[in-house]
C-alpha cells in the first residue's frame, strides 16, 4: 500500500511483523504523547480529520487516536449530521465552532466531508453548489494555515473489489446493520456514483499545505504507523515553525491613491421637523422589512465602525427600537477575552451568526484587526495584510444564502469630536468618561484615517460596499443609515 | 398602582406629569448607568427576567432597558422559543446556559415562563410535571442566589377588563397581527385559562430572596421608575454584599461515623484468562445497549473519581473502546477557565449536557467541589458545605428524563498508588511525569480520605448511589465497571 500523497515517511515494502508492529507502536506512542504535551504549550492547534468509505478502518482509528494520545486534550467531533439549526447557517458555520484552540487537538470523524457527498448523491445540493462548498473549504482552512493551524487529513479509501467482499460480509453479520445508518448507506452502498465526487472533492481539496493522505484497503498495521508519524511530525514541525518569527513583509504601497474620507461633505444637515418626519416613515417601514424578514428565514449583517464618538450607537437605537427584541441582536465588540484569543480572530464573529432570519449588528466589528490592531501594533504587519483577503473571503461566506450585508463608516471631523467629548465630560456617566487614552487616539487621527482609507479601498466590494456616512450632523446620519438598510433588506427580500 | 411585592421604594399616590417623568429618569439612568459600570467589576452577575401577559408593555420594557443601559455589557435573551435540541435536555439546562458571567446582566424576555404556561395551557404537560418544573427551577435559582448571583423578576399582568380592550384595539390593528406569534395567542387570548398556571407559578417561585414583582394595568412612567430603582437598588445591594466577605461557618460534625473507604475490600484478583472471558461478555452487551440507548434517545451520564493513578482513564477506555464514537462524549475536568470561573461551578458542567441517547463520561467530575477544592482550599468552607445539596439537586436534575447517572470511585491504598506513580517515572512518557505536587498529595492523603468519605455518606442517594470499586487490581476494577455501566443501561432502557 502506497499512500497517494507525497512527503511521508518511506515505508518497508513487506508486511510488517505483530511483535515488530508492536515495538514501533510503542515508541510511536511515546513521541506521540510528548509531542502533544509540548503542543498544550504552543500557540496553535491542530485538526485530524478522518473519514472515506472504509468505515471499519475510520472508527478504529478514530478510537486508536483517541486511546494514543492524551483525551484531556482531544476535542472529539464525532460525525454527527449537521441539525436543521446548524443548516440555517452557512456552510462552514458549523466547522468554525468545532475548531480547537490552541494548544489543543480537534479530532473529526468525517467533518465536513460526508454529509456534502452524501448531499450530492442525494441530488440534494447540485454540482455548481458541491463545487462552490469545496472551494469555502479550500479558502477556510486556508486563513486557519496562515493563522498557524495544522489541518490532516486522512481518507480511508476502498478499491471495488474490497468493497464488494465487505458488503457480502456485512449482510452475514447482523449485529453491524445497526451501526450503518442511513446517511452512510448511501456512501457505502452506490460505491460507484460516489467515485466521481470523492475524486473531486480530493481533486478541488489537496493543496502542498494541507495534502490529503489516502489510503486504499491495505494493512492496518502499516496504516496506523502512518498515520501516527504524519501526526507526530506536523506537530513537531508546526511547533519549530512556531519558534522562528515570520519575517515581517515590506509595506506595501497604498493599491490607489483614492482617499474615501477626505470628499465626504460634512456640511449636511436635516432640520429636527424634516428628521422626525423622515423616521415616521422609515421606521414602519424596518419594522414591516424585519418581520417579513424573519418569516421568510433572511438573515441580515450589519456592521458599524468610524471614528469615537460619531454617533454608532445612536444609530443602532434608532434601528433597533423599531423592530421586535427577537428579530435582531446586537454584538458590541470588546477586547478578545483570553478563549477568543487562541482561535483565528474571525472566530469571534463566526461565533455571533444567528439563526435564519435575524439581523445581527456589530457595534464595531472585524474591520478592528485593520484599523485599531494594525495601529496599535496588536496585530503584526503579516497578520493585518493578510486580514483584508481574509475578510473579503469572510464575508464572501457570510453572504452566501442570500443575506444582505451593510457595512457603515460613520465619519466625523477632529473638531466635532473634540466637541462631543467634551460634552461627555460634563455628563456623570462613567461610561462615558473620557480617558487619557482617548485624547491619545486624537493625536493618532492622520493614521486611522490612513488605514481607515486602506481599509475602504481594499475591502470595497460590489457585493459588500462601504456606506461612508456624514455624522457631523447625528439626525442626517441616522436617517442615512435606517435608509440604505432598509434598501438592502427590500432588495433581499 | 401598587405591584404585589414588598421591598419597593414608596410611590407617589397620583400619576407623575411628563416634565417631571423625565427629569426623574434622567437622573435614574445616570445612576443606573453607573452602577452598572460598578457591577462590571464585581463578582457577581445580574439577570432580568421580564414576562407576563401585557406584551406591548414587556417588549417596550425590554426595549427601553437596551437603550438605558449600556448594550455592551447586557447578554439579550429574546425569549426564542425553545428548539427541539434544546427540548432533549433537562429543563432547566437551556436557561442555564443563558446566565451571564459575573460583571454582566443577562436581559430575558419571558425566559422559561412562557414557554412553560404555554405547554400547560395546551395540556402538553400535566399538573405534576409543571409543579416540578416550578421546584426545579426554584432550587436552581436558589443556588445560583447562593452563589451571589441577583434574580430580577418581573410580571406584567392585565385585569380582565384592560385585557378585553386590548384584544378589541389589537383586532382593529392588523399590523400587530404580525408580532403576536401563535404560543402568544395561548397566552394572550386564553385569559381565563392561564389565570391558574399564572397564579401557581407566582406562588410557587415567589421567595424572600426572589421575589416577582407583579404589575397590572397602571401607569407607564410609574412602572419603568419603579423598574429602573429596583435595578439599580439590586446592584448597589449585590456590591454592598459582595464587600463583606461572608462569616465562616464553623465545621460541621460528621454526619455519621460511617467511613466507606475503610470497610473496602482490596485484595479481589481476577486472572487474565478470566477477564478476558469476561470482558468478551460485557463489551458486546455493552455495544448493543449504547446502540439502543441511541435508537429510544435515552442518555446517561458517569463520573469517575478516585485517587491519582486509581486507573480511571483506563476502565473508561474499556467503556469507549466497545462503543460507536458517535454514541460517547469523554469529559476529562482540569482546572476551569477564566470564563468557567466566572459563572457557578456547575456550569461548567452543565454546558457538556449531550443530545438525547449519548452517554457522557466525566473523568473527574463536579465532586472537585468537596475534594480538591475543598481540601486545599480553592473554595471557602461556606461553598463546599452548600456543595453536597446543590450536588444532590444537580444530579437530580440530570436524571430528570431518566437518564442513569452512575459514580464511581476508584479505590486504591497509598501503597499501590506509590508502586504506580514509580512505574509511570519509568516511562518516557511527558504526561506521566510525576511532580513534587502529586507527592505533596499523598501527604494529605488522610484529608482526601476524610473529605471522600463525608462526600460519599452526603451524596450517596437512592437514585444516584456511589459505587466503590476497589481498584488495586486493575482487571477487576475494569470488570465492575463495565458490568455497573451494563446494569444501569440496561435498567433503564
Amino acid at each position: 500500500m502506497v499512500p497517494r500523497s507525497a512527503a511521508l515517511p518511506e515505508q518497508p515494502a513487506e508486511k510488517i511483523s505483530k511483535a515488530d508492529y508492536e515495538a514501533q507502536v510503542d515508541e510511536l506512542r511515546l513521541e506521540l504523547l510528548n509531542a502533544q504535551f509540548d503542543l498544550r504549550h504552543s500557540n496553535f492547534s491542530l485538526s485530524i480529520l478522518l473519514t472515506g468509505i472504509d468505515r471499519p478502518a475510520i472508527e478504529s482509528t478514530y478510537q486508536l487516536l483517541h486511546e494514543g494520545l492524551d483525551a484531556r486534550y482531544i476535542d472529539a467531533n464525532p460525525g454527527l449530521e449537521p441539525t436543521a439549526e446548524e443548516r440555517e447557517r452557512p456552510f462552514v458555520w458549523r466547522y468554525s465552532q468545532m475548531l480547537p484552540p490552541n494548544g489543543r487537538i480537534g479530532l473529526f470523524l468525517d467533518g465536513w466531508v460526508k454529509d456534502l457527498i452524501g448531499r450530492r448523491l442525494l441530488g440534494e445540493i447540485n454540482q455548481a453548489k458541491f463545487d462552490q462548498r469545496l472551494r469555502e473549504m479550500q479558502v477556510f482552512v486556508g486563513a486557519l494555515v496562515d493563522d498557524g493551524h495544522v489541518p490532516l487529513r486522512f481518507f480511508f479509501d476502498l478499491s471495488k473489489s474490497e468493497h464488494k467482499k465487505r458488503l457480502k460480509k456485512a449482510d452475514r453479520e447482523a449485529e453491524r446493520q445497526w451501526r450503518v445508518a442511513e446517511s452512510e448507506r448511501r456512501f457505502v452502498e452506490r460505491y460507484d456514483d460516489a467515485r466521481k465526487p470523492i475524486a473531486a472533492l480530493l481533486a478541488a481539496t489537496n493543496s502542498g499545505e494541507v495534502p490529503w493522505i489516502v489510503f486504499e484497503d491495505g494493512d492496518r498495521r502499516e496504516r496506523n504507523l502512518i498515520i501516527g508519524r504524519a501526526i507526530r511530525d506536523a506537530i513537531l514541525a508546526g511547533i519549530e515553525r512556531s519558534k522562528v518569527p515570520a519575517p515581517e513583509p515590506v509595506l506595501p504601497a497604498p493599491r490607489s491613491n483614492k482617499c474615501a474620507l477626505e470628499k465626504v461633505d460634512l456640511s449636511q444637515r436635516i432640520s429636527k421637523d424634516e428628521y422626525r418626519k423622515r423616521l415616521d416613515t422609515l421606521q414602519p417601514r424596518l419594522r414591516k422589512l424585519a418581520l417579513t424578514a424573519r418569516r421568510k428565514g433572511r438573515t441580515s449583517i450589519l456592521a458599524f465602525e468610524g471614528w469615537d464618538a460619531a454617533g454608532k450607537g445612536g444609530a443602532i437605537r434608532r434601528l433597533t427600537g423599531c423592530m421586535d427584541a427577537r428579530d435582531y441582536k446586537v454584538v458590541p465588540i470588546a477586547a478578545p477575552t483570553e478563549e477568543e484569543k487562541s482561535h483565528h480572530y474571525l472566530w469571534r464573529f463566526w461565533k455571533q451568526y444567528p439563526r435564519a432570519g435575524r439581523m445581527l449588528i456589530f457595534d464595531r466589528s472585524w474591520y478592528g484587526r485593520v484599523l485599531v490592531e494594525r495601529i496599535e501594533g496588536y496585530a503584526t504587519t503579516a497578520e493585518w495584510m493578510r486580514a483584508y483577503d481574509e475578510i473579503r473571503n469572510f464575508e464572501e461566506m457570510l453572504m452566501e444564502n442570500g443575506s444582505p450585508l451593510c457595512k457603515f463608516w460613520l465619519h466625523i471631523d477632529p473638531d466635532e469630536q473634540l466637541q462631543r467629548f467634551q460634552e461627555r465630560e460634563k455628563t456623570g456617566y462613567k461610561k462615558y468618561k473620557i480617558t487619557d487614552e482617548d485624547y491619545r487616539n486624537r493625536e493618532r487621527w492622520r493614521d486611522y484615517e490612513m488605514a481607515a482609507n486602506e481599509m475602504i479601498n481594499r475591502t470595497d466590494t460590489a457585493a459588500a460596499p462601504w456606506h461612508i456616512v456624514p455624522a457631523n450632523d447625528k439626525r442626517s446620519a441616522r436617517i442615512q443609515v435606517l435608509e440604505t438598510v432598509c434598501d438592502a433588506l427590500e432588495a433581499a427580500l
